[in-house]
């Protein structure tokens, strides 16, 4: 295959080859000095308290003084004013709107500044995704989407070294592996167990390698990261934003409030605080929409320097300077330290005793979902698209729903901690996203099958409500399944005729029956589950029940909250102990009047389907309720379960345990939660019981056999971490929000289990997609992009147009090193031989993130000493892979 | 006399007389539409709940966000990215300490932007001073310090066209006179009476001429005054700081909150209020520290101004744009119009039905004397410097004092109504003003007396403390009278000896007797007055009450607080009907525990003198509480009274009743209060009784006959107008601060009063400065700089040097056109003649501010219509003059 770094326009920017010019121009340090790395930032999130619009405009700002687009003005203004000074931007989805409105003569100002090292992008996505409720398809994308603009527009100058998460949550270890195969030379964050940190800040294990997969050989995986010292705001008492109140510089000797000397005693003394390793320490100057006004910022900064450096003269050995996250990591890496490792990842979040963000994991089910669907949708779209060609791209077909989608990434957007009207902003948003897609999908298959009758979409087969297939006697519905291997799927239409024939493309039926699921006749709850193929069984209750969310108490005054988990005890209260069942070729349990559940089993599948609906969550009785379902099985699982990390790799989990530290357990429930992106699974020696489920989750095993699963939460206060809200979603009634939500359950040995649930996962995360014709269809259609199914360890992860005549193909393999005997390993594909219609005249390899011909990509290497575990996993399996294919014009 | 104007450095600036330049460049506007002038402003306290120097810097913004060094780095920078864009500065404090600041690359910056009229300076003062407390000797200090420092910088361009009072609670008459005087082309302020608003509106009287003396021939003192439409705020809906929380403009279409065309709608409606006569609206796009960040109102100004003209298009005849006020007054010039005249004065203010803002005539009693004794001790000062030569600037002599001066004529300085801190703040400063200053006096003494033996202040003779005489057996003192003529002036002196010889500096001795006063055998009050020379004799009696402060009631909310007075009940408490008194020469009465007075008379003095000891005012009771004296005499005054204004001419006032509106009183006693800052009197065919003061006071008559002065406040409510705090004063030791002062009272036919009060209330301005020495002097020395006291009617106003050959002298005819058969008669001094040591070898005469030769002073003329009042004062007899005299560097 032709290489296509000729064909593609991929920006190598001024200072990649042309000129010896080095984009890291960063100001120098001293040896022999402890040298403070300033560094100015802002920290914009795209959406919270106001929405993504509001922030950038600064409107309502009765709810929060922010406004992003006078960020950029003030910056650039500031920044042109002394070489020496830094910023550094994150946010590309507002960095994006600002560049749009700029001049031709302020674009050349800021090309210059980027040019110059002065203006630096760190992270660079569209947005700073949450880690704990993201599924890393749509993070893959939303860093690309970013990473692509920052290319376009700035060239290998515009491309971030570093990674810079300074306020999520909680740290999944996928984000970091994600991170490394993207090229990112380190990661920055802020938010750490504060048990966690002291350890570390005792130990100097603050800044670290991260080993971020059990299967890709080292140092694939391995990204260098830091805890920031203050978080990431400025160390106390040097807040000189605007929106703080810390006394400036004030160096008029004349002054009464002169306080050059206190200031610069204090700001060496916090320098010198010696938790870390090196001879460098950084300090995020800077916070939450900071620097609208950037002129208190530096004017401030400016003195500090200039006194605290002036100390010099009379002995002093610190030395600061303006700086940013590369240049201070690049000083790390001269350092020659040898760096700790760390393999598990920084789930659960506690920043005190009782304060365990384990909440979020759950918080608003429906968004979350809706999250997960509309990423099923977009990538459907992206392949018709690049399918159905040019004429795809008639109409209103829009990029709105990729940006809505990356947006929906945002650590207070799928995470469910924004405030209401920001919710109904980005659910918006995404529907928004669904008209544009459905003009494309719409023009695809016209394009594809030759025939222009209209297209109808259903978005509302959740509630059996589709005005077509209701109101029609006769019709015709496409499947569109964006695998890359068949699935089998049911599809539940609301009809009103009493009797339906049912024709595939070919006119053919099939079944068949692999899974038994019992009930307790007395309790009419699910008492068993039978493997028929495997002749495996095991005992198996499920119920319902609520947590009592806590006010807070003489303990502590933590409540329960967007992002908090309290309960006000470990034992939660049953919804019923006898659900009501009807059986109808599915058991429908009645459990109150707002939990019911419906139990399938689906002819020829392998799992049991558990339909749960839950709301509106009555709190009339002054009780905020975190609902969750138990599952208590047969199964010795000892204290441990396993949960997915973004939907990708599965971590070892353990009851009142930390891999890394010696753990104080202070909430035996919400201490015990972890986010479930995909699945979570319990297991002993022959069996493992894994849940599949729809969205992102918060899940526990707190006693042997059983796993619970949180699934919905209404909550009657404000848990005191800026939202200002009680999470209590009002539904469209306003009595409160129902939620539906599937989990898919199944019974298999240990040792084959992956086989099952990987594809299943993939399955849940992309589903066909529905749309229907009036009447009869012209012609009965059958089409298939490619030339034949994938090899079952291979998911099409991005199939995406890049420009007119290249696309973005992303290839995966998605078993882990050791999880299956089958598919844990090396497999070819023949990209040439892949698809149906196109034919692929040239292929080259990228990064993870589409921003680095993937042989340009050099990383900064670390020592971590004598390390046993490098020869560990020896062969690449579950290493992500990006690739530009350049194809013709003209189809085959 | 040779004119100084080749010696003198006046700078005359690029655009004065060099080039063709025009200051004024003023955006155009459009003749058939209705021009809306955008000024963008910021409204900076010279102190109020910050000090001066945490404004400057933006120190404790906790307690108010404000940092005016950023608010001009901000503008400077926004400046300078449209040539359309305009701002105006006020506060000569702040500039000039930035200015100080800056690199030769922004000052260059800076003037250039008031070169081209982007920059331009409105009032100009050191402050914005407060119009009800200040005296004018004060005030024109403190505006010639601003208006120095602006001609010295910018020459010419930089000279204040117009003055703009927006903020302080009151106008009065003088101030404007002065302005006309120093050559201000036109006024405007913010807040006046909301009845007289709502007239002016009415009948489109938002702007007028002030004939601002009775005496003076227009129009010497006509000033052109407007009234700003929005106080000094934006309209609502349109403040665009970063303080502010209304929209910006959103004008992404495509935005759920695009809001393009309910603004414009808005803003075209608001501008079409028609309350003005001409087709030309000042909107004031600013307000209290605001442009701290310039970005977003520079930003969204722009987007109004373009597509509220984009309408134009489409019909509208509405056309915004960026201005000033001397470009609005130019317009108003040109439109050609008839203006009302306006001949009192706007107090009191009030902004509803029981909100009077007569409070703070009186608030911080104690400040308001410290305040006086300075400008007394500054003039005593200024002409020591001249007198002494270069030898009195040996040593830390320092400019402080003019500056602390200058600072505390601010409206919330002298005014009263500060936060604590801050009114201890200007005390203190002012402290240090003396500390500089009589270094200077001693230095000067030294110099004229030839002997080099330490002097020694006695500051708190007040209380009767001084350790030189109280420990000296032999001490001299020397006493120096700034006063233009002789004095007699009566001195206390704490002494521990049972007896001593007293000898003036011949050793001579003198006394004689005019006056008489009697009191009631039966209660010891005060019970009558005879001027022995004229034989008249009227009952007075006085008495000490106090009125309790309202807490706000059923009626109105409003309380009565630092701004504000408002009795709970139009009947004051008597503190006693019987106080003890004791004579000693002097009669002394106790009335209660916090309030004492000792009632003297003179030998060879014409007036009775009550000083008066208040305080601590007890507030256990819960009751705030007014403290006024009221006379009450047998003159029949119906429902007149008279007060000066500023020190200076006299206005009628009378009982509910205003000059210019049909008053609906709605305060019987607040409503009813004005200030006087040096005298106030009531008067009937044969007697005038008139109380002049050490300090500003609120004063009034509610009945026929009385005359009450409001002499201390003790609040335990704050009032709602921003200062956040009761006026409490916790004096020394926190019980509550005690005050003492004095009030001297003349009883004398109508139309000889002004010959006694005038000398005496200047005698009360300038005080002698005594000075002492331990033991025998070396030699008896008596000097005068003078070679002949000037004459009765002229008023030594200022002597101070102002560079090393010239000095600036200020004379003032001192009698008002018809107040005195002797003295409001035409005079004559001559100049040459005039000291004793100093040879003056040119003069010219310069405009009051000190900033233009009077021969290049002119004025914009304004139409008044039929005017015959124009006739009326044929001849100048109280005008203020100053002169730019070059004296030789040696003497006589």
């Amino acid at each position: 295959l032709k290489p296509p770094s000729q064909l593609i326009r991929f920006r190598s920017g001024a200072c990649g080859g042309q000129t010896p010019y080095n984009c890291l121009l960063c100001n120098s340090t001293k040896p022999s000095m402890l040298n403070v790395h300033l560094v100015p930032h802002t920290h914009d999130d795209v959406g919270w308290l106001k929405t993504v619009d509001q922030y950038y405009y600064g409107g309502r700002n009765y709810i929060q003084h922010a406004g992003v687009q006078y960020i950029l003005d003030s910056v650039v203004s500031e920044l042109q004013k002394d070489p020496a000074r830094r910023f550094i931007y994150v946010e590309t989805a507002f960095f994006h709107r600002w560049w749009s409105e700029q001049s031709a003569k302020t674009r050349n100002i800021v090309t210059q500044l980027v040019q110059e090292g002065r203006l630096e992008f760190v992270n660079g996505g569209w947005c700073m995704s949450d880690e704990a409720s993201t599924h890393y398809s749509a993070v893959i994308d939303q860093m690309t989407l970013g990473l692509r603009f920052l290319n376009d527009t700035f060239g290998e100058c515009g491309r971030p070294r570093v990674a810079w998460h300074i306020d999520p949550f909680g740290h999944a270890r996928e984000h970091a592996s994600i991170f490394a195969q993207m090229g990112y030379d380190g990661f920055f964050f802020g938010r750490l167990d504060y048990q966690d940190k002291g350890r570390r800040m005792k130990m100097k294990e603050m800044e670290m390698v991260w080993r971020a997969s059990e299967s890709l050989k080292p140092p694939t995986a391995d990204l260098f990261t830091g805890v920031l010292p203050n978080g990431y705001n400025p160390p106390a008492g040097f807040c000189w934003d605007q929106s703080c109140s810390d006394d400036p510089v004030q160096d008029d000797p004349e002054l009464e409030d002169y306080n050059v000397d206190d200031l610069v005693n204090k700001f060496i003394s916090i320098s010198k605080a010696d938790v870390y390793k090196t001879n460098h320490i950084i300090m995020t100057m800077g916070s939450d929409f900071q620097y609208e006004n950037a002129i208190p910022w530096y004017k401030n900064m400016d003195k500090l320097i200039h006194y605290v450096n002036a100390r010099q003269k009379n002995g002093s050995a610190v030395n600061v300077l303006y700086s940013t996250p590369s240049c201070y990591l690049q000083e790390l890496n001269l350092a020659k330290q040898i760096w700790p490792i760390k393999t598990d990842d920084f789930f659960p979040y506690a920043d005190d005793a009782h304060d365990f963000w384990t909440g979020y994991f759950t918080s608003r089910p429906a968004l979350k979902r809706y999250e997960r669907l509309s990423n099923s949708l977009l990538q459907t779209c992206n392949q018709l698209e690049v399918l159905g060609g040019s004429q795809s791209r008639d109409g209103p077909f829009g990029k709105g729903d990729r940006r809505a989608m990356a947006v929906a990434q945002h650590h207070d957007a799928v995470s469910g901690t924004e405030k209401q009207h920001v919710a109904n902003d980005y659910a918006k948003r995404l529907g928004i996203g669904w008209d544009h897609c459905q003009v494309l999908v719409s023009n695809s298959l016209a394009a594809l099958s030759g025939s222009n009758v209209p297209r109808v979409f259903c978005e509302n087969l959740n509630i059996s409500v589709c005005p077509l297939t209701e109101g029609s006697k006769r019709f015709s519905m496409n499947v569109y399944n964006p695998l890359a291997r068949p699935i089998s799927w049911s599809v539940h239409l609301p009809v009103n005729g009493s009797s339906y024939s049912v024709q595939d493309s070919n006119g053919m039926a099939v079944n068949s029956q692999y899974l038994k699921a019992t009930f307790d006749p007395t309790t009419g709850l699910l008492s068993g589950l039978t493997n028929l193929e495997t002749q495996q069984s095991i005992q198996l209750s499920q119920n319902f029940y609520w947590y009592n969310a806590s006010n807070g108490n003489d303990e502590s005054r933590q409540t329960s909250g967007a992002y908090i988990f309290r309960p006000n005890s470990s034992t939660p209260y049953t919804i019923s102990s006898k659900p009501v069942n009807s059986v109808v070729q599915e058991v429908r349990q009645q459990f109150s009047p707002w939990v019911s559940q419906v139990v399938r089993l689906y002819e020829g599948s392998r799992e049991l389907e558990l339909e749960w609906t839950i709301g509106p969550v009555p709190v009339d009785d002054g009780l905020g309720k975190e609902v969750i379902t138990r599952l208590d099985s047969s199964i010795s699982s000892a204290e441990y379960f396993y949960t997915d990390s973004n939907g990708r790799e599965v971590l070892q989990r353990r009851k009142d345990y930390r891999p890394t530290w010696d753990l104080k357990q202070t909430e035996p429930v919400a201490g015990n939660y972890y986010p479930m992106n995909s699945r979570a699974f319990i297991k002993d020696k022959g069996s493992q019981l894994t849940v599949v489920t729809d969205r992102s989750q918060g899940v526990s095993s707190l006693n042997n056999g059983s796993l619970e699963i949180m699934l919905h939460r209404r909550l009657l206060y404000d848990d005191y971490r800026g939202v200002g809200e009680p999470l209590s979603e009002p539904g469209e009634f306003g009595d409160g929000l129902v939620v539906r939500g599937r989990l898919l359950l199944t019974l298999t040995p240990p040792e084959t289990a992956a086989d099952a649930h990987r594809p299943l996962a993939q399955g849940m995360v992309l589903q066909p997609l529905l749309s229907f014709q009036d009447g009869t269809p012209s012609a009965i259609v059958e089409f298939s992009a490619l030339q034949a199914s994938l090899p079952p360890a291979v998911h099409l992860l991005t199939l995406s147009q890049w420009d007119k005549d290249s696309v973005l193909l992303r290839l995966e393999h998605q078993y882990e090193s050791s999880e299956s005997k089958t598919y844990s390993k090396p497999v070819t594909v023949n990209l040439q031989k892949m698809f149906s219609t196109l034919k692929v005249v040239g292929a080259s390899e990228m990064s993870l993130g589409a921003n680095q011909w993937k042989a340009n990509m050099t990383r900064l290497q670390w020592n971590t000493g004598n390390d046993v575990s490098k020869s560990k996993s020896a062969s690449v399996y579950l290493q992500l892979c990006a690739a530009a294919l350049v194809l013709a014009a003209n189809r085959y």
